[in-house]
């Protein structure tokens, strides 16, 4: 159990390895740093994406850092199910019920199913409650798939958006694909989506028939493992080499000039 | 020395830690993954920034992990200087004649002053010449402020876009400034950007006199270091409490509704 004190405890932002649902899995020590799975193994009340997979996080946590609190004692709680269909950057969703642990002076953890919580995924919404509530919020360091895809591009690194999702419906995917390329020849600024990886080849054929021959298109997949893939090349190159990508892992893609 | 083999060595993108210019330093395993610093400790091939700030990095990796190359013998160059004037994302730069050693087989690192490298600082012209030459581009997990402003500012995460650094004159900052919030309010996108640290002063005033006062302003310093700081406010509390930004210390803003 956390020692409590009289003040409140912290919110930790715990990033999570990027091989879920992925066919390979990292040891954590090569993917996090000492740093972070050092005060994750101290946290014993976490708010998560899914209660499952956190468990079977802290399960690998333990294989390599002895856990403060073992893993049958610690309390993990769902965001709300809104948040996972909607995002929680809306007023609407609040989430700060979760946090009286840490007002009783626990620290929590906020955790993903991979990568960084509340980037590219849900949990802004309890890190924003943090703030008005007065816990102090503390991002530690880890793997992020959007960071190391737009680092391994080659794209411009020095001014870039992340679209998230693009429509499914091929027609208005389409013209989105050629609003984000307008805008990405004109400003130089590198364009950033995901997709759920049984659309990767979909969305493929959508960029190779939406953007210009000259336009710079990466996709990359299993980032940190030991299958990584990084492939960056002009869309001419992509329909010569007929490359296709994995439909079981997800796939982060970017393109620019 | 790297063994060679007949076939080309990699690019590797390695991190740095984000204590460029601040007043605490970190332990570099204590942001940095055992597997980062494995493979860091291995490459005698460095391009880079800065070459004086490139030593200091290996002398204090070989501080954690021993070198395979000791610190006299490593070949460090710098990327040309149109590249920190002007970016890299131009095609007018080429920078594939410092791939030589990979095309040589020599593995090879990629590393800025502070976090990711070509990640808001140069090094992509580097990148797209390894993809070009057919050299397989590594990027490793490691620090990188954006990333860990992003998760701690409770803005949206789910979409977002990083600017760069705003124009220096008043009028034209303050035009964008506007502009940027208007686009933010639209499309919920979080808008990231950073100063020179001893403009940072000068950028909140400017912020806070041009943002909406529901408008959610983040700022954040010395991230993953003992002394870091995270102020997540909407602009009218930022004005109630006058904070006043450290001007020594890089900050990386944010903002969004």
């Amino acid at each position: 159990m956390t020692t409590l004190t009289s003040s409140k405890g912290k919110l930790y932002l715990v990033p999570a390895p990027l091989d879920f649902m992925c066919s390979t899995q990292a040891a954590l020590n090569q993917v996090m740093p000492e740093g972070t799975l050092q005060i994750a193994s101290t946290i014993d009340h976490w708010v998560c994406e899914n209660a499952k997979s956190t468990r079977a996080l802290l399960k690998r946590l333990a294989e390599v850092h002895p856990l403060k609190t073992v893993l049958q004692a610690q309390q993990v709680t769902e965001l709300p199910r809104q948040v996972h269909k909607k995002g929680d950057h809306v007023a609407a969703v609040d989430t700060s019920g979760l946090l009286a642990p840490a007002l009783q002076g626990h620290d929590m953890g906020l955790v993903s199913e991979a990568g960084m919580p509340a980037v590219a995924d849900p949990g802004s919404s309890l890190v924003r409650a943090a703030h008005d509530a007065g816990i102090q919020v503390v991002p530690l360091v880890g793997p992020c798939s959007l960071l190391l895809a737009l680092a391994a591009s080659g794209l411009n690194g020095q001014q870039f958006a992340f679209i998230g999702y693009l429509p499914q419906d091929a027609a208005l995917r389409l013209q989105r694909i050629q609003a984000l390329e307008k805008h990405a020849l004109k400003t130089c600024e590198t364009q950033i989506f995901i997709e759920t990886p049984y659309r990767n080849e979909a969305l493929l054929t959508a960029l190779l028939s939406g953007l210009h021959d000259n336009t710079r298109l990466c996709l990359c997949s299993n980032l940190s493992l030991a299958d990584m893939q990084v492939q960056s090349l002009r869309v001419a190159d992509w329909k010569k080499k007929g490359l296709v990508p994995d439909k079981h892992s997800p796939v982060v893609f970017a393109f620019g000039p």
